[in-house]
């Protein structure tokens, strides 16, 4: 069932390495089917040069396995969290991709430092804080994506697509799960050269709001004149 | 019409991708047909696998489309400002390449730090201020030309081919598109060393007047000795 | 005799070169059959590109050479050193990977700063003292081994598969001698991004141990619930 | 005629490309026939891209061209200097690298921080002083080749084959053109991994005497025993 979501998801699983977000078997994507809810999601430890599309592991909203032989993404369950919470996202992506890593690592946001992330995120890309030692133990990867939903609690995750998860890594979410792995791609590009511009001024600070709403506008929203029609 | 110009303007666009300075839909490369004053500029947001050379947009000095099925790019009037400035440049080229942009997020000057860069440029690469509020409401592309202009209101700019737009990133423009590019090829570069000489010694300091001179004479102007003589 | 063995020593060598690790003739790779505990290495300064299956050279625990036409690596004391201290490793790596041996030449262990470190390495991988000069005089690849010995004398070399050789570089060890590649390729990996994460904030510090605990136990040991079970 | 020398000088200027050593028309190699004193360089400012064997310039140790269609390359003069003082070298390359650039942009010497570096180099790669104004008059690349010469008073240019002239960039030389090109190589991988360790702990310092003369001695001179013997 749903072969054309695996398909679609392997694909996204596949350009993570195009896109150099991966190696070995870090990271993982998955999309959602709306109509049914169903989840399909990476299957755990395997090589991306072994993945087949058949390998895409089917789960629910309450992450019950509905169709796979393999077990899913040691991940699943922060996926799960992000779905339930972003109601209309349609794909997550999680990388250990190394830029965007090291400001995990860091424990610092991705700040705005110009027009290159205004494009894409409208404001700072958020740092969650560091996971309680309470809600390792609760439950870890529930957990994370919880911590990710209340580093939400004031910001739009329509417009803010992506976050890094202090001491681990970025997850980012989209329209689906090509969308979402773009997202981890566009914010890897600004983590690179934002660890450079920290190098020139280690005082670099946000650009001014007016130049943020300019160029996230003109690329977003229902003024926005950046690119062509759709048809 | 002007297929030569738009087979060469296309043939820019792609050598930004050969080069490594853009990825996705980022930047964008025109040229100028100096009979007619119509320049020929890449379309808005479409991504480079997908680019042919009858997708190239003309339009005149005021901004008017003379041909084309699509929007021209959104930087296309910060490109206007420039060819009704710099008379006698052919090609403009605008970038979000890394190194380059992470000065532009630094906001800072691309320092004149060794021969290579005054091979190329004869002093530091200006950075401009950032552009005012108001500026960014009356017409925030055309005004990022006028900026553009103001900042090299002392300097000459058929030995500066460059600026760092300060929150943004680079343009740069010479004889012909092509050489537009290839202009933000050595600034990339440049802005690349410039980095790791800062690592090493944050206190680096331009060099002198004297080697600048000797360096950026003996490839430019009439006592020029580098290279081949033109037949 | 040992053909087999050869032949994954030779690949494992030549996953050097694939994984970026090393250049011209830097680095070396061996393995040993745990059952006549004869060891196999690369053949001392030989190219990359002319090496063959049938040069590897075979040495027993003590040195001695068993078969080969040329001289085994200038390192095989360090490798003998580790295989006769830490019983039952299969196979030992070292190279001069350049984000690794940044840290050696830093003389700083690798801090365990995120969730990627703490997936592959239980802690910091340590960094040896520098060698004293009465051992560079006594014998200075054997002492090498000793030195890596020392360090580890509170530490389990099972769930800590590197080592930090100050002013050199680093060593890694596995199952065989394709794994001992494996760890030096997730090293480096490890090792370019905190280098990033330095640059970002230069007081990070090491994730705290209840995380490194969650990730490093999530992936080994028989609580393990990451990848797929043996078959 | 030296069709052989021809040859093998195209071979080292084309290994600067595929070594990542260069761009555009950065860089020049020369050879020499030690029998004739004849010198084979590079053309000046002719793309590697379009670079034939044939193009290669002849040119004897006073500086006149012996033979070829196109001028020498316009550091020839420092190639010169290097020929006539540093007896039996075979071979002198000159890059912008960016790695060992951005080292003589910060007009700084290469500090001996590892084995890899006391492999090939006995001690610091020297940087020398900037040019003296009165010097860029008097003729700025003989002048440059003086200044590397004077550099060198206290140095053996054996067992140190590479200079980082301030504010330019390196010259290596050896055995003959590919070897000049091989120390450029490596000085660009060290130059690489000490800016890292320079992030890592900027008080680095060179390594002790005692490790450098193990590692330089155990490649290099009479006692030397890595590698296989010459046959």
């Amino acid at each position: 069932m749903l072969e054309k979501l695996k398909e679609e998801v392997y694909e996204a699983n596949m350009d993570l390495v195009k896109n150099g977000l991966v190696v070995y078997t870090f990271g993982n994507v998955s999309g959602i089917d709306k109509d049914s809810s169903i989840i399909c999601i990476k299957p755990s430890g395997v090589d991306y040069g072994k993945l087949k599309p058949e390998d895409m592991v089917l789960v629910n909203l309450d992450g019950k396995k509905i169709e796979g032989r393999l077990n899913p993404s040691s991940d699943t369950k922060t996926h799960l969290v992000l779905y339930n919470n972003f109601k209309g996202i349609g794909g997550v992506a999680h990388t250990h991709s190394k830029y965007a890593t090291a400001w995990a690592q860091a424990k610092r946001p991705l700040y705005c430092l110009g027009t290159t992330h205004a494009d894409y995120f409208n404001g700072e890309v958020p740092c969650t804080k560091v996971i309680e030692d309470k809600n390792i133990k609760k439950g870890y990867e529930h957990e994370t994506g919880n911590l990710i939903v209340e580093t939400f609690k004031n910001l739009d995750y329509h417009e803010m697509k992506a976050v890094i998860v202090a001491s681990h890594g970025p997850f980012s979410w989209g329209e689906n799960a090509k969308d979402a792995v773009m997202v981890s791609s566009i914010l890897e590009i600004i983590a690179e050269m934002n660890i450079y511009s920290v190098i020139i001024n280690p005082k670099v600070k946000n650009i001014k709001q007016s130049l943020l709403d300019k160029h996230y506008k003109r690329k977003h929203g229902k003024n926005a004149y950046y690119g062509q029609k759709k048809q």
